[in-house]
């Protein structure tokens, strides 16, 4: 039953460059009201401020950590064995849930009897579980009975970073519109409870994927991001899709979607669940195609269910279900420039068509309540007629969908189930806004979970850039989760490079959102790695960026020398000028003279000016 | 006097690569009232669409092109000659110039007597011109007098892209929120030379640089960018710097801002201008500063004055003039993060502090006006105090300066100087309107020419995409002109490979606040790609977008083959399934029907949808 060591031999020995800590920084855990609930930060540590700059300490600045136990180098990692199941406790305690004798779903069942896939599986031993009959075990019926999981208490200690330990003067930033959100300055775990009983916050925490570190999704916390990973038909194996979820995490992947369509979907999944720190979603649609050999109109709700019961025993957080794709919708998209290009949308229209019968996701949909109650799988609310071109932005056919969806929401909120809903992918700037202010109305504020989006159609190959752009807006407007777009959108599968690429582009939008909207705290990093900057502190102003690797790269590209980091000049205007050394003898200069620049020039500053001079106003003194 | 061989000799072989004709592209000239007034523009063909899709003709489509001769198969490129000079005749017509012995600066003498450079020099035959005394030669100055000049002329043609040969289905379009700027459909000379008298645009075109091809700055235009490039103390050479502005203009550059600060900046100027088909902008303070090797205080007006008449007499289009750092401005930077970040705005800090004396730039802008009107060099009004972080942004400093600026524009205008006005490089998302509100207000709409803005400090590496979310934004707003960034800025000088990253950035965020503001035409191509995408037109797919060879390469690193071009589907899904494949299926499926998708349901759709099912419901079908 174990690994196939030609398949996955590697993965005993990972690639210790890609899970060391990232430079000057270490995993702390902070601790909540109980011994197990530990939550991860990235502390950064930051080197003293240059004598120049008035040898100043410091703090250390403390980063939201989404990479898991990789990065924590007192943990063994072992892709074989997966993570520690650190929910696993909690979930127990609330003795709501059964262990089932082995998988319910009559696939999963034979995917674990066929002798042939062993070398392929991962060696679970832990049974799935289950609510008990009558039992719901979603987070927000936990929220609406007024309790206050662990997952809660861990997540408002995660949101808030630690920012209470900081000066005021580090802190200070701007103040932010928020187009209504409201987010407290210091999260408590009442305030997470609240937002999720309200539905305007989900945490993805299937009780069978109880090695997830707990995260909320909600416009009043932290803009999160996913990454999507996944082999297609063409392309890419099991290794591969493990390595990318692990790297994607690394880099700041808050939920990672696995949008797997070739063989061994099910293997591939368990072995990315097993190791991942994160939530997953996927687009169960995907897998039930595959077993009816792709041929959409030889769907079956009973297929679909099945995979649902199936996934949702291997611990998929959420599903995206296109249930909004009603059949009398389909044809308002036969004038569209580019028809319906989401994948799911379009698998459920090809059915529609071929039967002539409303979509079975939108007719079942009570029942697909109860499976998600059982397990805590939230919904994706996929928008499956979202517009594929600028051209079929914001039309009939997209809004038509946005209110079905809505109506959605409303049944699975009867059900304690769960929601958020997913956004379009192509919209220029000036609809944008709009495109928030539906979704809030029709879905009464649960998440908006956004593809970009993309505000031109005119650069493939640069589509995170493209994109980029539209979801630092859409997240200030409003939206709870970002997903990303990495470069090769539109023209291939993307490989690790392009993965970080995209993480690094939803990264930056994430946070633009975080500072327009006026996340307390969310200048911190801005605030510290400026200040690094403006004292020629470099190895500070590489690690306390996003990506301390890719900068001192370009650093070195220009200037090679180790002895080039600790200069107090920068390679754009050289050695023999540089404005922020002057800026600090301007301001070097007024502080010796005792008096503030301002009263130095009223007192008459010609005297003032020829000491200056005197003292040979040079460019360089010794530090 | 010829360049050295082996200085430049490879210049005379320039790299065929990077100037022959993009994919499928072809340069043509529309022709306007006189034959000498040929504006450039880069048609596109397109296969037809094919059988499966409804085989019809995909008309040319027309891009603006930036790239001058050197994408002309027709010319033959030898930059030891220059370009040809296309404005000359239209000058001389004009009869307000006359031509000049040689330089009438001492240092271009200077430079041009010295012996030892003679291997550098670029082997200019053509005298300087100058106005005749008491003519005003500006763009501003002909407008005002209501001339229409053939430089206006050429702009309208090359603004309005033959928008108008193309049907209406392609040129569809959303509203856009165009917050005050008022572009026409179709752009005429005399709406041109409206705009420049009003100096709401800027035509920069240096009597001393006829090789450029006009362009216009302006919010009711297309929003234009700027590369920087230059060398500095630390590396870079001349033939560098050159074919960086090659490099710049092929991807789209609009301008390029020479920004050398090492040695022989008067020798890689004259190269690059004579080479140089856009306007060329610099800050000539960087080149004065170096004649004071490096110390700021020893600047006087007299060296500063000598730099503006050398550079102006080479042909330099718009000077970055830091006249708003006033004394009284300098010590409200002194609570900064990061202080004066802007070169200019430090050199003159460091200038006011030691002399206490009010800058020079500000008591002498009459005499600087009669310069810049004698040569038709326009105002970049340097924002010398701008924000080099976001803490720093909209500060009180910041504020200050642009309301000098705004009183300096006045006077420039009194003078029928063109100026356009620099803007901040650090905002946070929710401050960058206010931005643009208060430049418009204060500056009375003299174009806006923006650095980004970054909107987030956390990710050195990235800040071209930091950036271009500012960028974007702030085009959309009203900004006429965006300075680009590159991944290197804050960390090193950027070399072709950053300056077409920080191109393609821009292009996108340009042209999505066109699409915003609802520029008339914005979205053709946007929607001509969209409709290639649709129909696998791969590689019109390619052609289409900003960067053809990206595109292709990153398609192609998942399938390589060539048929995959041609194939109905691509690899994110797989050749088993496609979503834009089998919605091809829903369309055809009610084209077949002869009728609309609504009647057909309406009609009851299940007879049609067993039809369905019988042909096959087939992904695949012959094209």
């Amino acid at each position: 039953m174990n690994a196939n060591p030609k398949f996955l031999g590697a993965a005993a020995h990972v690639d210790e460059a890609a899970i060391a800590p990232l430079p000057n920084s270490r995993k702390v855990h902070v601790e909540g009201s109980r011994p197990d609930i530990r939550v991860p930060m990235r502390e950064i540590t930051q080197s003293d401020t240059p004598a120049l700059f008035g040898a100043e300490k410091n703090p250390p600045v403390y980063v939201y950590d989404t990479s898991g136990p990789y990065t924590d180098p007192g943990v063994k990692i072992d892709i074989r064995q997966g993570l520690a199941p650190l929910r696993q406790k909690w979930i127990l305690e609330r003795g709501d849930t059964e262990e089932l004798p082995g998988p319910s779903s009559a696939y999963g069942r034979a995917r674990l009897e066929d002798a042939k896939l062993a070398q392929l599986r991962f060696n679970l031993q832990r049974k799935p579980r289950r609510a008990k009959a009558g039992k719901n075990v979603t987070q927000m019926h936990y929220a609406r009975r007024g309790i206050i999981t662990p997952e809660m208490e861990f997540i408002a200690i995660r949101e808030n970073q630690r920012r209470d330990a900081l000066s005021e003067s580090i802190t200070r930033q701007h103040p932010g519109q928020s187009f209504g959100a409201a987010i407290p300055k210091m999260i408590t775990p009442g305030f997470v409870r609240d937002e999720v009983a309200r539905g305007r916050a989900i945490i993805p925490s299937n009780i069978n994927h109880p090695e997830s570190e707990p995260m909320v999704i909600g416009r009043n916390f932290l803009t999160k991001i996913n990454a999507n990973i996944g082999n297609s038909a063409v392309t890419s194996g099991i290794q591969e899709e493990v390595e990318k979820m692990t790297w994607a995490t690394r880099w700041g992947g808050d939920t990672v979607m696995d949008l797997s369509t070739g063989k061994h979907i099910h293997e591939t999944r368990e072995w990315i669940i097993r190791n991942s720190p994160v939530p997953i979603g996927t687009v169960p649609i995907y897998q039930a195609l595959e077993k009816v050999d792709g041929k959409a109109e030889e769907l079956t709700w009973e297929i679909y269910r099945d995979t649902l019961i199936e996934q949702a025993e291997q611990g998929v957080d959420y599903f995206t279900i296109h249930a909004g794709v009603r059949l009398a919708y389909i044809p308002l998209t036969a004038k569209r420039m580019t028809g319906i290009v989401s994948r799911g949308g379009s698998i459920m229209a090809k059915w529609c068509l071929a039967h002539h019968e409303e979509s079975f996701l939108y007719t079942r949909f009570e029942e697909i309540c109860e499976i998600m109650k059982a397990y805590d799988v939230a919904y994706s609310l996929g928008d499956g007629l979202r517009p594929g071109s600028l051209y079929d932005a914001n039309d009939e056919a997209q809004i038509a969908e946005l209110k079905t969806l809505g109506e959605l929401t409303d049944i699975a909120w009867r059900h304690d189930v769960q929601v958020m809903i997913e956004g379009p992918g192509h919209v220029p700037m000036q609809l944008i806004k709009e495109n928030v202010e539906l979704q809030l109305k029709y879905c009464r504020e649960a998440p908006f979970y956004t593809l970009g989006p993309l505000t031109t159609d005119i650069a493939p190959g640069y589509d995170h850039i493209t994109s980029a752009i539209g979801a630092a807006m859409i997240g200030w407007y409003g939206t709870a989760m970002l997903c990303y777009v990495t470069p090769k959108e539109h023209l291939g599968l993307p490989d690790k490079s392009d993965v970080k690429d995209g993480i690094m582009a939803y990264k930056i939008a994430a946070h633009a959102a975080d500072l327009a909207k006026g996340h307390p705290g969310a200048q911190i990093r801005d605030n510290a790695l400026s200040k690094a900057r403006f004292e020629f502190r470099w190895e500070d102003q590489f690690n306390l960026g996003l990506d301390p690797d890719k900068a001192r790269q370009f650093h070195d590209e220009t200037l090679p020398q180790e002895g080039a980091k600790l200069a107090h000049f920068c390679s754009m205007c050289g050695p023999h000028f540089c404005s922020m050394k002057i800026t600090q003898d301007v301001r070097e200069y007024a502080q010796k003279q005792g008096v503030s620049e301002q009263e130095a020039l009223e007192k008459g500053m010609r005297e003032k000016a020829e000491e200056f001079v005197k003292q040979g106003g040079e460019i360089y003194r010794k530090a």
